[in-house]
């Protein structure tokens, strides 16, 4: 009675048969951890099977390379860059936006990207180089744009403040200042970087 | 008497020993035509010594390593940015800086540069970074420094016109669209940088 059906129950149930999408999460969050702990060099499709508690077929008929489940696993795994600031002013969803940005950079895939880049060859950069531009660059600029065209509604910027290069100076500073001076974006300095140009750019 | 001196002077007269500077310039020289012709991973001291027509002892009694000849080769080749344009008024002297700023980066050291960049391993990588640094960004930023300057003087530009981050900006503008963008910096485009971005962030 208190014994029959739970003390039946074998052991593996406890590590149920996944498939689809649990099988798939587990298997990209084992990519990351892989990422983290052994880096790209290190990382091996055998490697993320056992991390992820499957077999190594189960890795190969999803992501025919390494390089494949790589790309796959940080670009799902950036957070995303989706909501517009709306606090009211131009200045302050500046700043918030670059906060937002900071988070995707410094989140672990963030981290695990950019050490990839560090460690990959040059033609398997041009593919992590895309998903850096389509997780971060693309979605920042879409975001200051819609900022920019608020405030030109609001009046409180002038009128050719959504010009294209104009979105693109958020973006070019961060690019810039992390590999020139190794920022780390402090709150500081994106306070500097939004009153010394994008205020003054701005202004009607 | 008319045969005397002259026939017995040897055929090597005509490739006189070489020493010191004209040496040198003759390997730095041979390294770039390396770099052109087989890449980073092709060039090799044996190469770069049998193109300066010299042995691989005098290559190596300069430069330990590789590394160090590509490093100085590079260096010492990439055309200077030393003038500060003075056309008389700040936005054509800035569209003069970013004409000089290309062709820095269009040279044939700064091709060879940004090809080394793509093939290098990422250690080596940062002894090229610091050579954009010193030959590229720190000289552009200063001369737009001064242009600034100059500027503000006159009376055309805002007093916060020479502030860290107003000075990064075109420097990040190249790094970024050059990257992200693939742009090879046609005039129109340096057009719609200042005009678009520092012509708006400058005035008073």
């Amino acid at each position: 009675m208190a014994t029959s059906r739970w003390t039946a129950v074998p052991a593996r149930t406890f590590s149920p048969r996944r498939r689809g999408p649990v099988l798939e999460r587990a298997i990209l969050d084992a990519a990351l951890d892989q990422l983290s702990t052994v880096g790209w060099s290190g990382l091996t499709m055998e490697g993320v099977a056992a991390g992820a508690q499957t077999g190594k077929a189960a890795v190969y008929r999803r992501w025919p390379s390494k390089e494949d489940l790589v790309v796959q696993a940080l670009r799902d795994g950036l957070p995303r860059l989706d909501g517009v600031p709306d606090l009211g002013g131009v200045r302050e969803d500046l700043l918030q936006l670059c906060r937002q940005m900071r988070v995707t950079m410094f989140s672990r895939p963030g981290f695990a990207l950019r050490a990839v880049l560090h460690e990959c060859d040059a033609t398997t950069a041009e593919r992590f180089h895309e998903v850096i531009f389509e997780g971060v660059i693309e979605p920042s600029v879409k975001l200051i744009k819609e900022v920019l065209r608020r405030g030109i509604e609001r009046g409180e910027v002038r009128s050719g403040g959504t010009e294209a290069f104009v979105c693109d100076v958020i973006p070019a500073m961060f690019m810039y200042r992390t590999k020139v001076c190794g920022s780390e974006w402090r709150d500081e300095e994106f306070e500097a970087l939004i009153d010394q140009v994008m205020v003054p750019l701005l202004r009607p």
